[in-house]
């Protein structure tokens, strides 16, 4: 099938040959020409501009945007519909929130234009090579396209998950659960650096990698890691969050569960942001106060 | 090479007949002597005493304690340090603490006897067709026998960790990483749950199996568990916690370690015991003093 790729990042990038490979043709577009140059040696239809775009594609257009959460959706989105035309086909395979893809979903549903949230997963290698797709919206339009999820994603990784935003709600939940797993890998590793045994970080890794409970590709991520730099020396502590784990944590608190463990995964990258904090100082002029204790002057 | 197994409950039996199975003779022993004529069934040598299992081996003799930790692990100690000779060598395969490992250790080592730890991964499957062991203490000793732990694991699953205690200590730590990403998975799936989404959990395990960053052994069992069981509505939501998290925990605190989420792990499992708590209490009545906000009484 013809389908256009909009975001020609590392996942939009890749998920374009991907699918070119599967036997798709794909109208790429970005707003860095070169990227679309680049696509276009891959043997993709080059468009320079939105309008390009819906000009390359017939009625019934399917339009895949991989482009980043919150304004740059927001604005691809309406410069589209602004060309679009009823049954018209839009996929955001970006990390939106899903009330944000809900509400999309129902003001183009005004126009005629479907709106379908996949979730992807996999990271840029499984963009190229086979991704983990979760995909929410109108149950027909999505079965009657299903093949580019399928193709796209590896054997058994496409999952219609239901009403639109469940996608991106699956999605959400997925990097929430990966916070906390990544966060219990680091708080285990950073206790066998400060025991008192030489542990071989790689190897450790590398063995829990073959026939352990914990056995996981983040272990074998972690492995490669280590393998590179085996006390990851080259590397800072500084982790930040780029909006799904927080939207986890939001969602639990607005659906009343009990969710320590994730949203405590959240506050450590908080805190890897900081070489010092106002808590901290709050607490140990407390301590001074009463117990005189001794405080750190900052000079 | 003929060895002996000590303890032939879900792990040591299936050790025994995974050692079998790469060509070593095994003693195989227990208190239960039910487990010892089972064994015998499938070829190996029993005994029914300790004393029996000591007369069963030459001299070098090798020994694997396959024992719950604490008073079962040191009292069949006792009981086989009393038969055994200089150079005979003792592998303990079950969770045991890794300091009183390094006093097992040094205590024996005086004796002349070899005291290894072998922490053991991979569950019941595991140990009958493929583990992972993290392997402590004297080098020398350990590279002589070190077949031993290449044929009960997978390929690759075997690691010489370091120091007497290093095998246990791994193991530990990769139990207390276990009970946070385990802890991060039930949050996940808990939001899910109460989400406004209809979400089918055994095929929301299974698409993340399949491509996505989180995929796991963990999530794997996590699938099977909705296979049998669509929404878990046959259990109780009650984990115990058999020793390693709470040792992880005690480790950071002594190494001064952050390590709050396997710490809270640790502790969402010890408030799944409870129904009630009095924590609960306690704020219920504050808040009704200060605020009158209602409390619910017991009745």
């Amino acid at each position: 099938m013809r389908l256009a790729m909009c975001g020609l990042g590392k996942m939009g990038f890749n998920l374009a040959l991907n699918l070119m490979e599967h036997g798709h043709e794909v109208v790429a577009y970005d707003i860095d020409s070169d990227l679309v140059r680049a696509m276009e040696e891959y043997g993709a239809i080059p468009a320079y501009t939105v309008k390009e775009v819906v000009k390359q594609l017939d009625k019934k257009r399917v339009i895949w945007m991989m482009v980043p959460a919150g304004d740059i959706t927001e604005n691809l989105l309406n410069e589209l519909t602004h060309f679009l035309d009823n049954d018209d086909i839009i996929l955001d395979g970006g990390n939106a929130n899903y009330k944000d893809t809900v509400r999309r979903y129902e003001s183009l549903l005004e126009k005629g234009i479907h709106y379908i949230d996949v979730g992807t997963s996999g990271g840029k290698e499984g963009a190229r090579y086979g991704a983990c797709t979760m995909v929410g919206g109108n149950e027909t339009v999505i079965r009657k396209i299903e093949d580019l999820f399928t193709d796209v994603s590896v054997e058994n990784g496409y999952l219609y998950t239901g009403d639109s935003g469940s996608g991106h709600f699956a999605k959400m939940i997925h990097n929430g659960i990966e916070y906390g797993m990544m966060q219990a890998i680091g708080e285990g590793f950073d206790i066998l650096e400060k025991s008192p045994y030489d542990f071989d970080f790689k190897e450790v890794a590398r063995v829990w990698n073959h026939g352990s409970v914990i056995r996981s590709w983040l272990m074998e991520l972690l492995e490669n890691a280590f393998s590179d730099d085996p006390n990851l020396e080259q590397i800072k502590g500084i982790v930040h969050a780029s909006g799904e784990g927080k939207w986890t944590v939001e969602t639990a608190l607005e659906y009343e569960v009990a969710a320590p463990v994730i949203a405590l995964s959240l506050m450590a990258r908080n805190r890897s942001l900081e070489t010092d904090n106002f808590s901290g100082k709050v607490v140990a002029s407390l301590r001074n106060q009463f117990g005189g204790h001794e405080v750190i002057s900052n000079d």
